[in-house]
């Protein structure tokens, strides 16, 4: 068995000296100002020991992997009902697409791509006052991550508010099917602000251990769910890119525009990676080459 | 000739016998309510004449024929810098259709679909307070009709406001690709009053002079822009049913939600025929067989 | 009145000064070997004057502006029966798109796009050999042109089929949605014959005659039809680029990759131009230009 | 450890007590007469024993299932050339639409949709004969299950022919793309005849051997490209339907349209599971509830 100290050690040398970092997300001035050099992996493994390498002390902004703990707990509030308002397809489409939206009339593909996690935000809502949804919100990751040590930024959410017509278009178009029971100012309001939790690759991992199905990590959710949600992050965490991440990569993971990266190999490990620059699919380029050698060098595909 | 008089009488007698009145817009109460059994049609004929038959002294909301005004208004502004920010192509699609708005990168096909007159009603905007673009509306129209006592249903645009999700998701989209100058709630704030208009067919009729292209008629726009609108009117006027209308009807028109429609019979009359209940396109049925008998039987066709 | 012999030799003059040629359709060698810089135009007015300039008297393919003529007879032999398997709105998409025809079950958009074009040639094949129908076709163009000399180009038409997998695919959709009553390779047969079909300006303009409904033209379909088909022609008969050419032509017209386009003034005049190189439509630029030009001088406009 | 032989006992007695069996494939005479009744599943484990229950000795026409064997043979001819014909994501659209293509250009989604597997059976023609490279796939398929008694139904393919205007089109409309190297026919008859393979669902769980990956299975492909193979059922084996069998059943599989499944426990298992009734995505109905308990049973999901 390779040394897995040593393998994120030398994934953090490689990821330095690779010329291409990819493209950092520039649509609001707080991530466009992020130094793209920056790359850090942290790994939790089933025995629960931490192991990491690079700046894995730098907290960033999550994003779009909150899908995953909202997923979590509108799925315990909701159940299989949830299922009725979002699909559980991979899109074929861009994240923030609203051609299937008016295509599949205001039914969302998945709960990973924008429409989609808006629905689940409603949904963790129900008749709640924001604050009271992000209070659970946040209490989860914490209690997920065993830290109380991990914040919403209030600039990155007022920034997404005001440079988020796209993610306004999504959500008047999803009440104009009737599929929001809160209004789509209310339901953004929370969004863009789980959206903006920032974690360090330790927290994030940590965060994730509730996925990895072993003995002695945080139980949140059921093991039949646990599965599930491995399974949709399968098929659905990469947005346009799942395929090749699933095909390069053989793990469940759930990128965020802010580069970093949640991934699980089942009953093993939880992985949190992050480096700023995109690829052409808006997922982390060097964590997604890092993360496709550790899974072939640890044998850790699931496939 | 046939007599004008006697058809326009014949058309109400037999509008009021069609056992098919389509189906009332009901997306807002204040059009749901409306009596699907009215109808009325009013002819300014190029000697000034006006002639008409049937409800033509009710007052209807004329919605989506004001786009006709506020093209009008708009071109004066901007010039053809307009066609920068939205296109002159039939849609091929539904009115409020958001699929073509991102496959063509958030310009508009065409003034006359909801997306494009958000986009001239932006134009008409400029930089003013959305109060005194709305005053130079209602002037415009007053002026082409000839009646001050044309006026804005204050309940209507609210209603509109509070159900116009779809809307307010083609604004932010438009907002989204940087083809919006004021904000979504500015623009649509000043789009739903303009829609909310309302006109006798006696008044639309009369409003609708400036585009016969005739002496003795209010002299608006230049006769180069007068063709244009025309042809505009007929390749795009009724949304995916502009070819239908074309081909029964063959002339310029434009239809409104409310049940009207306003048709120009180029150098020798404006048409504005009213009845609420809509076809399968969204435009007035017994309004659009009155049409196509009516341009038969005068032999008004332009092909 | 300005004089239309002096104008046809200043638009030929103009054109040949024309520093844009457009693009020459290249998917085919015989048509992407035709000098581009060739020009022609053709006027029969009411009187019967034939009016002309450039190289009238150079046999050009007339492609798809047959389509009005095959048109013309499926209608004689199908009546309204037709529409139910072609509808007839303006596409918003590319001549040969595919997407429509998948998202409308099969039923073409139009007849003027190649899949509308395709269920016209089935239906004038009926349940008759190619070559009779062919026969009918020819036949119906020279009558209507008043010269026996009009001829189809086997080497052109030899080439379209080697060349036509984007029509072979077109068709057996069609087929797989059973609206070809003969088989993909017999329909494509007679389609690519009567698209080969060679005339000059000269000859198409005198062939558009019956269009014009006016006293003395050859009367080969009804008053009623002839409304009609121009109808068609205006809102669908330049593909995506019909908006643009009412607008700025006002008149209907029907364009052919070869370069011609036959344009109709109802109850004045029939005129085609040609000039091989295309716009951005697929559509003769420089015969676009000299179109709008012309109507403009004249006062041809329909609106 | 539940029994294996029990499970699969019970889940024979359940599929038949099922009152539910889908709609058997209709599209050609020969799957339409299949009796919608039987049910069958096998079981190979990765000690090599064999497992089932049913009518595991009644050959079923395997149809889409043999795109994972030309798959693998086009990679070992091709290698990862092969990714720039087709790509690797889920669709998110029917199994036979058209519409993608058009969107990206005449480039497959990936190799499971019709138009990929098409271009996968191009590339393993190369320039060869039909009848060279249906000698190939059938001695891949009879050395992967260890039985010469491996046939085409030699009606079922010359039906698929007859019956087959959609693939003739999605191979033209690659043609017109340059996807294609040989002409439609010459494809589509290699295509047609190795979806004509006939086998029970003991030879296909055994020629599902060699994508187990564990030691005494047949090796016909290399260790790495079995992850990506299992990958690449997972995300895109049951079209539109992939995520949702990814989340119910949550191991690789690949579905066709006579009913069958081939499915893989990596390092454990195959499964082949027949019924020939189709859910509304096209794959078995009473195949994927089986095989969603079974995994569920054995502790088999992959997540």
């Amino acid at each position: 068995m390779p040394n897995l100290d040593t393998i994120l050690h030398q994934l953090d040398q490689k990821a330095r000296l690779d010329a291409d970092w990819g493209q950092v997300a520039s649509y609001i001035p707080q991530l466009a100002r992020v130094d793209p050099a920056q790359f850090a992996i942290s790994v939790v493994t089933a025995d629960g020991q931490l192991h990491q390498a690079g700046d894995h002390g730098v907290a960033f902004s999550v994003q779009s992997i909150t899908k995953v703990f909202t997923l979590a707990i509108a799925l315990g509030r909701s159940g299989d009902q949830l299922w009725t308002r979002v699909g559980r397809e991979p899109s074929g489409r861009a994240f923030n697409s609203i051609v299937q939206l008016e295509q599949e009339n205001g039914r969302p593909r998945n709960p990973f791509i924008n429409a989609g996690a808006i629905v689940t935000t409603d949904a963790v809502l129900g008749n709640r006052a924001p604050r009271e949804a992000l209070a659970e919100i946040i209490h989860f990751v914490r209690s997920a991550a065993g830290s109380g040590d991990i914040h919403i930024n209030e600039t990155v959410a007022a920034s997404e508010t005001a440079y988020g017509h796209r993610n306004f278009a999504l959500a008047h178009f999803l009440a104009a099917h009737d599929n929001l029971t809160n209004s789509p100012d209310k339901v953004l309001g929370t969004y863009f602000h789980h959206c903006a939790i920032e974690m360090t690759t330790a927290q994030l991992a940590m965060a994730g251990r509730f996925l990895i199905h072993a003995p002695n990590m945080p139980r949140l959710v059921s093991p039949r769910r646990i599965r599930r949600l491995n399974a949709m992050m399968l098929t659905c965490g990469h947005y346009d890119g799942s395929g090749d991440f699933a095909y390069r990569v053989g793990i469940p993971g759930k990128s965020g525009v802010g580069g970093g990266i949640l991934a699980i190999v089942p009953h093993q490990a939880a992985i949190a990676v992050w480096s700023p620059g995109l690829n052409r699919y808006g997922n982390s380029h060097r964590g997604t080459e890092a993360l496709a050698e550790l899974t072939t060098r640890m044998g850790w595909s699931i496939f």
